[in-house]
């Protein structure tokens, strides 16, 4: 921590805080330079983190030099970590997973269309809402157990282990009965309470990154997880917010490289809530491919026009089918496959 | 409803779309210009937005005409809605109101002295969290319950209502017993379970606005709980996020004049997580007053270099007693009173 | 500025950057904390700005300490800023400018009819665009010198001091040898031959933000003003460009007390800019003068109905008539005046 | 055209405004929905852009159809634009070109060395600046016309088009006697009188997105180039401002998809400045290409450690090499060459 002071701080306002920080057990380094005093603290730098040095009398800014993250960094880590879904399916290794199925479970028969379609396509893991975060409430809200049965039992007729949204803290026991994948909408991402109590599960999670969230609240985010003992996250970006309004939020794809180089948790992409644009899909499925991303996770539905969610971003199985080839001879360019 | 056909949309196409638009009960109007063929669609636009136009074929883009709100509007509710949020105290009406308090509950003592001190002033509320959001899981979480008790203890004391914050489903029934007020945090603006079940009770509730939530979008989710048949809506702006970084936040004044053109609901302030800074909150909250907002709600704390959370945005009890003077006098040359 | 090193940065690394940074005639100061080492450098920040350390190996990032403007801080110069406009009218004193106008200049008539019906209501100063930028080629770009003339002649007969933008350096000289103040407009904050060139002239100009700029980035632009030789500076926030869509732009009201923190120059507030629409600009302005402004400048149209740019945001002369009284009385608040 | 007007709006106020269209030459239609009444105006929509119907009495909102830029769009014309840049070298086909040099030219010497080498990998074009945008007065502003002859003769020994930044009008003659290609930076994007005058010449256009300019901005600002009667103008996507602070800027990949559709002009991407570290430049050159991009700008300089400008986000020039053979290999999944 780096606690920089005014031009016009006193000696008694810098002894004030040198001797609070002595208090805490750290050790101030107090630096004069030509315009201003700046006061090095080595040590635990969380200790500090609650102390508010910013209404001290004289200080002007204080800069924390650690990541406020620990079990979520590559420093505590250095090798990537591989999380199993399900069925020996892993993410974080060499193979590139793809998740795929429709955004809200309908019924049982589009359900199992739609999984048949995208595991005879590549996919190796099904998606689909049975709880639904939508913004207005009047609009369809999900099948909610009715849909986890539906998914459970497509889920194991296929072969696929299952993700779905678990949205309160009092489905968590239900959702986790029923699928193979905890998945923390982007809207929860900072829903403390609810990335607790998934932590004291054993489940793996896929958190989405929040509309706002900077990549550091996102591994924070993440750290309540893994500070509940559950190792088990695979961070999903879904797209942030932008003034740009062509698209429904804007792929922020350096956001692969960020977190492969601060954290060794798995990263993939949802290029679908990214765009919102089902014809914008395939471009952003390659980029995120070619730029180092542990898997996919993508919507399909098998008539998207009759689709009570998300229509407009899902994929027909039959474009679905074709986005395919292209990403597995990217995978190889890069040493990894599909 | 408008649906912009492309340039090369077909007959087939066009009557596809009519065909299914008339099906769902409405009644499309085609009509065909130089360069664009658009279909304008009467009737209710709820059934239409459940229908993902964009995705049939020769449609170019959808626009709704009509905002996806309803309870919350203007329309539905000339005048402005008054909440009363305890002890007589009211919000919406001719007088602005002053919520204040520390950011957390730390002990009884010091927030029986924040409290004594910020009505001693002129606050008419009393605002403390038990449950705190933090972003980092190694920080201080509240005092859960106890702290609930000590509000409401010196809230008693002192004959001011209470605020606090619900962040769990779990918790709205504990919380509701000890305090006036359910705020639902800024991070939890789109969990909508949790709008939801506040909507099944009476309390009034403060809503803050998310992060990166739109105007409408935060309508969107006072809706919910109006929806649920709790009309006690209180809005609170609390800044968006942006790129400016001198700020923690961007302290959205704009949204006052523009949520009182679109809602009957009232709409307060809360100056000091706009910016974060204590030494801003002054002009803010003035501001904030001038650009016609109900009331405000702003964190004092008896000795801020002790506070456990949010020390560097919280005031003093002395620099919030010489905030509320020229408050009170920019409050009457609007017709108001403090 | 501080350089923290990566946690397996080696000796030899950390040699080099002590070699290079004592090269450079500044002082390290080697600190090995626990997880980290760091190196403060003492002595002019300037001289390692211009020295990319972040590629030097074993560097994890690099932090300044002071801010990089000099000419343009409070530390330079601790009195506020009064900057003369002409015919005795001054921006930064205890008198709080209200400048008005249209947005461009159609013709005499009306520009004649718009000054004197803001000089009435209490405006001090003219504004009207001769050259102006418009994100379609096809839509009016100004009338040019004509423009200027009319400009010259109607503030010379009501006694108004006259303020337009200037968007080439090519007519700079022109611009100047017509008007008392030259706008740079947000599009040309960072064009920095324009701010160069205008630093060479004595002439007061009126700093826009950039609709995406920080405050540190705008005080960087009047620095280059400054820097040539120009105190006369009058920063203007107009907003700025978030997610928000309900308002053209979103007007950052925390940025008058920042930069009054940061700066001694004046800062107005251009409140049509800012929202975008008429009926959102007396709010706004009454919000901006209790937050601390210096000068509002405001459009202002005969016929709003006719304008040839940025109608939807022009206010009648009835309008802004009765803006005036209710911000006379906010100014007294604060100890100033209208 | 799409006029919405308030539920309250009377008849009187709708006849004014069918009698305006009208005299406007269009042709308004009226349609009386339960909820609002809404007018449909049919004929070319820049005739009534110019018109701010918003501040028409009863007017709620105004929604155009059709996009305002023309000579850019599909529409206009449907195959992609292929833009020669010298010696050959054409942009928009087939062929991916990869457009690499130094940020800032600082000597002969340095800048042949970066060019030779990068024309090694694979470079097609040579970039170099003789102008530099600088955010402060009081760093490397670049070497002028000496600059620009270094370039020339280092681009006519190596046989490769040259790319420099023109930031000023009076500059424009004098750059496009030196370079084949005339680069507009993201500052001076809605630089209109800069964009006016590059129009008038035939020299092929880099034009950069600016900060926070949405695509549809960009696309006007190319249409003034356009114009003016210059249709070789490329498009630069090299980051978006938002609050994410791990990297310089945001890529906005979906940018390339989105281009594609709306527009026939070639666009190419710049995913130096877009991260501003050059550890993250690999991974997203290799997603911008899989994402359909015609050409990438990379920052190479021999000596980073020792750049005048933008050290922190060139590559060396064997990092440069390495970067080469993924993306030839990615280009041939799609179809394309290197």
């Amino acid at each position: 921590m780096i606690i920089v002071l005014r031009p016009e701080a006193t000696e008694k306002q810098i002894e004030h805080i040198v001797q609070r920080v002595t208090k805490l057990g750290l050790k101030p380094l107090v630096s004069k330079g030509t315009e201003r005093t700046i006061i090095g603290v080595i040590g635990p730098e969380d200790i500090l983190r609650a102390t508010p040095l910013e209404v001290f009398p004289g200080v002007e800014k204080v800069m924390p030099v650690l990541s406020p993250y620990k079990l979520v960094s590559r420093e505590f880590r250095k090798e990537n970590s591989v999380i199993e879904i399900g069925r020996g399916i892993k993410i974080g290794s060499q193979e590139i997973i793809i998740i795929a199925g429709p955004c809200a479970i309908e019924n049982y028969e589009s359900l199992y269309e739609a999984a048949k379609s995208v595991k005879a396509s590549g996919a190796k893991a099904l998606r689909g809402g049975a709880f639904k975060p939508r913004t207005s409430p009047y609009t369809f809200q999900g099948l909610g157990e009715e849909g986890l049965k539906y998914l459970k039992d497509v889920g194991d007729k296929l072969g696929l282990p299952t993700v779905t949204e678990v949205m309160d803290t009092r489905d968590i026991e239900l959702v986790a009965r029923y699928a193979d994948v905890l998945q923390i909408g982007a809207r929860n991402m900072q829903n403390f309470v609810l990335l607790k109590e998934v932590g004291l599960t054993k489940k793996p999670v896929i958190l989405k990154r929040g509309l706002s969230a900077t990549v550091k609240e996102w591994l924070m985010s993440a750290e309540y997880i893994l500070a509940g003992g559950n190792m088990n996250v695979i961070l999903c970006e879904r797209g942030i917010r932008t003034f740009e309004d062509s698209t429904r939020n804007t792929l922020d794809i350096s956001a692969i490289p960020v977190v492969k180089q601060a954290s060794h948790l798995p990263i993939i992409v949802d290029p679908s809530h990214a765009c919102g644009r089902w014809g914008l899909v395939g471009p952003l499925a390659r980029a995120a491919v070619a730029g180092g991303c542990d898997g996919l996770i993508i919507e399909v539905h098998p008539r998207p026009e009759e689709a009570l969610s998300d229509g407009a971003q899902s994929l027909t199985p039959e474009s679905f089918a074709e986005l395919i080839p292209p990403i597995k001879q990217i995978a190889n360019v890069l040493g990894r496959k599909v």
